[in-house]
């Protein structure tokens, strides 16, 4: 029985993130990969869709400008034959900021020989903003 | 082969919170669930951590009290033996300012014995909340 998927992508994802080394995850990605991690693209524009292993790439090189992972744990897991999902709890840092981020998110990943040919991500984004911006905002209370 | 818990529990639900037939849901529910809704409680308050099959019921009672359904599509789906995750796509009306609102989220789900015994959800809260605002939130470009 090989290694799922998941686990070989996920180490070259944060390899990549953590030490700026883009090798193993280049070697992952499909050429035509559909990526989309929904959030608002205003504040944070390493977020959103993109096509292609090139802008791929360059998001994940994006990604690792802005933020440094400290720990991350898998709440949750469910794998398919060649897909993968997981609820994630994230420990990050804003390297702009230097401000603590705590993220929960969930991907959907689907593989193809190997590559990552799909990723959609979930994030919890009202709770990311605030603590990007490091303060709350005021809601009214509507139910 | 037996039809999966995800699709059975899906209809009761949907059957719950359109149509306030909680039966159907409450066959389904484990006597010791755990559920969490994340997102900003102060806002919506049947957001959330629940335990338990009455605490569940109740705060579907009042989701069923603050949204009616028009559409959902499933964009992913893996399922396990007694797990299942969804990346969903929903349209809903929020019943107090009449506000169409178009909302993205991942579930996981775990199924015992054909119960629900977790639930955790996580939405994309931020684009959520200006929907229910009815208006953008001014946010500055961090990267």
């Amino acid at each position: 029985m090989t290694e799922h998927s998941l686990w070989r992508f996920a180490r070259a994802l944060h390899r990549a993130i953590n030490e700026h080394q883009f090798d193993d995850l280049a070697a992952m990605i499909d050429d035509n990969v559909e990526w989309a991690v929904y959030g608002p693209i205003d504040m944070f524009p390493f977020l959103g869709a993109r096509h292609g292993k090139t802008a791929v790439l360059d998001v994940c090189r994006q990604i690792a400008d802005n933020v440094r992972v400290h720990r991350y744990e898998r709440e949750s897991i469910i794998l398919g034959e060649e897909s993968a999902s997981t609820m994630m709890r994230y420990s990050l840092t804003a390297l702009d900021t230097n401000r603590p981020i705590s993220l929960r998110l969930a991907q959907f990943a689907q593989f193809r020989a190997g590559r990552l040919v799909s990723m959609r991500v979930v994030v919890d984004t009202f709770d990311l903003v605030e603590q990007a911006l490091g303060r709350a905002i005021h809601l009214p209370k509507i139910a």
